[in-house]
């Protein structure tokens, strides 16, 4: 119908295919319309993203549980503006929040399963306790771990045997071809969630997530910014002093983290989260700009090596769990 | 000569024997008075601690390079006086420093070794870089990974075969009988540490640290105060509220760490340790014990669920490496 038709982009995840990493990245990006890149480690999508050999990367971020995915944290340590940046183009343009939910499936030769055996990653057992002890209790059942849950469908997959069974994301049943035998059988439904970056290269500025952004809800039009800096270790409070900069512009935080500095021992790296606070003003998204700006310098006389990352619309539904670091 | 002499006490750490959490337990509590208990997980350590089965416990709580354990923190999120806590009685009196050091050795029938294959740890490799190339090139000599140093040092102890080496710590080289080729043989010696807490039951008020205390320099006499909370939700801005009534009492952060609190998505539990600043007044320890309670008490007009979890001498020497997280 139209001839407006936008190249396919190339976006980079971190692999092997069937990843919750892949999953993340076909919802943000369609694959029907884009070529998606299993790559094998976070700094090999820092370096694909700064290179520009790729348009976008999505990267895991922070497990609802399991908390901050710390070798990401320090690849964002690496990024920003100045000169000892190992990757100093690299931008974060968007968030998406990921539901984690495990599915068991059988072999798609087994037409009548007989479960003797099940194959999942160690973590996955607590997770899917109630049903796992309701329908497969230990004692009649062995329980086998393996490093992925999509190494465990491939098992599976591969092995054929009929008591056989794995617990694996719905991805990973359909990419190794399973017979999904019951969905959903974590223990609590929706309380495991794990939140990615949508990244790009700052100087290239290539569009093509406006048709994620569009189908996402973000009736308050939130916008988030993510900042890291160190503190000077001559300066004792001063955190508390960068702390309330943020208050004094009406900026909540909405996540606060620390890394290693790596340059110096107990010196840290801290990434800060922050969004203009509900204070009734209606003012436009360019007087906010202009307010993180103001912040940004008054900032910089407590901080160094002060780093903006990005803004990103808020993607948390506010009625399904609400930030609450600030 | 003396009838003074105190019972043997029974002292937690994280095994296998010869563990880095081990040397940490020899250094602060000597084993030719005191009984040294390897123990296989950090949750085991606290229920240890909680049920007064052992004295002390040793605990690595950060590393210089590889940032907070977060499985302890996660322990410690779960001690604390209020009724839902699975560990309240745990505090912690103690913190203790280990430098991390490595050692290249060969099997003890080893008397005149050419060594073409090493092992270790994978993350010791990277540790060690400028000695392995000068002294054992890739192209040259097989690296193997294993799970842990101490592995490694069991593994060339059992084999014998004068080609194998191990790199590990001095303690599991002494443990396995093995011959020291090389000390101290990491890129940069001293820049690697790992800091320990020692933790007791609350209610027991062991004693028997006097004599790590009495060895250590604190000329400053300077205390840390370990301090865990939550932020309630519906106060945006609280944390940097919070974070100001340490500056207004005079305490300095020393660090500070978030995890997720497991109760509600998106929402953390922080450590913070803070101590007095050094403003030129002569308070006695009483002054500043009145201090951290008034602290304390402002403190909870911000937070939720706020727990004291202990105070303790401060250890860094701050000519080695100064905090500089506040």
């Amino acid at each position: 119908m139209s001839d407006d038709v936008s190249p396919a982009l190339n976006i980079a995840y971190l692999g092997p295919e069937a990843s919750f990493s892949h999953q993340a990245a076909i919802e943000v990006f369609s694959p029907s319309t884009n070529v998606l890149h299993p790559i094998p480690s976070f700094s090999a999508i820092f370096s694909a993203i700064q290179s520009s050999t790729h348009d976008f990367a999505v990267i895991p971020i922070e497990n609802s549980t399991n908390g901050s995915v710390v070798q990401v944290l320090d690849l964002l340590s690496q990024c920003g503006l100045d000169s000892s940046a190992a990757y100093p183009d690299l931008e974060v343009v968007a968030e998406y929040y990921l539901p984690v939910h495990h599915c068991l499936f059988v072999s798609s030769t087994s037409t009548n399963p007989d479960i003797r055996t099940i194959y999942t990653h160690p973590q996955v057992w607590g997770q899917c306790n109630k049903y796992l002890s309701s329908n497969f209790p230990p004692n009649q059942v062995e329980r086998i771990d393996v490093g992925s849950t999509s190494a465990a469908a491939q098992l599976v997959s591969r092995d054929g045997n009929a008591s056989n069974a794995a617990i694996a994301s719905k991805l990973a049943g359909q990419r190794h071809n399973l017979i999904c035998l019951a969905e959903n059988i974590e223990d609590e439904p929706g309380s495991n969630t794990t939140r990615f970056f949508v990244v790009r290269n700052r100087h290239q500025r290539t569009t093509g997530l406006e048709q994620y952004l569009s189908s996402r809800p973000n009736q308050k039009q939130k916008y988030k910014s993510l900042i890291t800096f160190t503190i000077p270790h001559t300066k004792p409070g001063a955190l508390a002093d960068a702390l309330a900069v943020f208050n004094q512009y009406h900026f909540n935080l909405t996540s606060i983290d620390t890394r290693p500095s790596r340059k110096r021992n107990w010196q840290y790296v801290f990434f800060v989260e922050c969004e203009e606070a509900d204070n009734g003003n209606t003012g436009s998204i360019d007087d906010e700009e202009e307010n993180l700006k103001n912040l940004l310098t008054d900032l910089q006389k407590f901080t160094e090596s002060l780093r903006h990352l990005g803004r990103f619309q808020d993607q948390l539904l506010r009625e399904d769990g609400i930030h609450s670091k600030s």
